[in-house]
């Protein structure tokens, strides 16, 4: 029996947009999604998880694709009184996207965790493919900028990337349990690809191998390990990851996101512009287009993930 | 020095009506509303004060006189979409009412006072008079109906008053205090009147008068107690009121509410239908159109009411 299952790491609008490509290439059952959950925050007294929501929202075709984030046909009545009222409007939340931080912080306050709540939630969307946390114990980004500590949102959000990041923790990292139906669809045998999504390595893949167990259980689950460059012709495609490496001391290059996964990785894809920087990789390397510009390149984009990693696969 | 001070007791619309009326009649530092918070409760994780929101929409200009609740040029893409989750939402929430219910859940959990968080919110709304709630304790009336025990909001909005009422409780009223400003304001000499808003007795006045103190600090501050009929011409204005009257055994009128309060009150005001029902009773009555319309029948309401106090003062 084939191996089917494809696991998928994702942080932010990157990594749901080929988690999305993805799963317009397989059967439902066959596609697992493990959002981070390091930039998830208390803001308002509202438990907020911008990746699980911005997976929630790609999936279902509720993304606001004018603004690039958020719900479409979003309203704004709500940060606007709350503004009058004095309460914190530096994170912006529309009336709709509003309704599922309400409702999810309802639920984790009555015991539910954060997978049941995610489960839920996408099921409600419409969402067939699977979507979970890296883990359902609090996992925290903390950023050691040039400005002193700041949390995650605050750096990323609050003050657009402007600080100097120095340095990234993840806290209570090194407490969190990965999330155990994870683990099991890892260790059964039956992954056929784990995907690395093209996003931020420093902030939204490297929380999900800091869970203790988690790298061992991709390292283990018998599949290649491919991952798609966030740096596209040298550049960043959206958001701080040209600016991290740098500042963190890196070569801006697809090698440089490579490079951080170390051995897990077995297979890299990057854009055609960045061939030459990739060449001394120990995994195996396949140049395809990595813009993701419709749902057409984007399920494209995921074919050639997933039979680079069959390719990897058949020559084991 | 004559008493210059005017606390009004007020539950919902019809009281917040007459306090509006009562602040065009006053100047601001001469009047003190004390809200009724009998029917406050928690929806969705959300602290709801709906008399406080009630009087400082209302007061504000902000009220949205179509619906006859909530707020004007509101919005409800919150409510939408908690529907498609699968959250609870017969109880209509705007998204810009929300954002007064979320950030009031918020600075109560960051520990302060519902006076606190009621004073900054009238402040910030350009409210000048003073609007407090009856105390910062949890009283939470419960309805013994024909269904069994039901919360308020829950005989209230979500079943429509439709059950009977048996017996109604203010749960927590004995171990609550009541608002401390409002108990040193009623003792320091100097109330002219206190007016009791032609709010429904059993659910909107008796939850304030069953704080332990207040009924005695009412009664003590040596000032008339005026009371407006919410019965006119043998009928309930808005709401349950003449309902409530029937299935708790009582006559329907304007003297069974006037009865509610006993030896409290001194002077009532009715309209001139209802003279007839009133002509047994010990407190000074005052005939008047007490249907408020607009906003000069509501001032002119006010101004009918305090006319009726001096007048009692004056005779003493």
């Amino acid at each position: 029996m084939s191996r089917s299952l494809v696991v998928a790491l994702s942080g932010g609008v990157g990594g749901a947009k080929l988690a999305l490509g993805l799963s317009r290439a397989l059967a439902p059952k066959d596609l697992l999604v493990v959002a981070n959950t390091g930039d998830d925050f208390e803001h308002l007294g509202l438990s907020i998880s911008p990746d699980i929501d911005t997976l929630a929202y790609v999936l279902s075709g509720l993304d606001n694709q004018v603004m690039g984030w958020g719900r479409r046909d979003e309203t704004w009545s709500f940060m606007e009184t709350i503004a009058t009222l004095g309460g914190e409007s530096w994170f912006r939340l529309g009336d709709r996207d509003l309704a599922l931080h309400v409702e999810r912080t309802r639920r984790l306050k009555a015991g539910e965790t954060l997978s049941q709540v995610t489960r839920d939630v996408c099921r409600r969307l419409g969402i067939a493919v699977r979507v979970l946390p890296m883990s359902d114990d609090p996992v925290r980004t903390r950023v050691l900028s040039d400005e002193g500590w700041l949390d995650f949102q605050h750096y990323f959000v609050r003050r657009q990337c402007r600080p100097v990041v120095r340095e990234l923790v993840f806290e209570g990292a090194n407490q969190a349990r990965p999330q155990a139906d994870v683990v099991a669809a890892l260790a059964n045998g039956n992954v056929r690809a784990v995907v690395i999504c093209p996003s931020n390595p420093f902030i939204s893949i490297e929380p999900i191998l800091a869970v203790p167990g988690m790298r061992d259980a991709l390292a283990g689950c018998g599949a290649p390990v491919v991952a798609v460059s966030p740096i596209v012709g040298g550049r960043a495609v959206k958001g701080p990851t040209a600016k991290m490496m740098q500042e963190l001391g890196l070569t801006i290059s697809a090698a440089t996101a490579a490079q951080r996964y170390g051995s897990l990785l077995s297979g890299y894809v990057v854009d055609p512009a960045d061939a030459d920087d990739v060449r001394g990789l120990s995994a195996a390397v396949k140049t395809a287009p990595t813009l993701m510009t419709d749902l057409a390149t984007r399920e494209a984009l995921a074919r050639t993930v997933l039979d680079l990693a069959d390719q990897i696969a058949a020559r084991r």
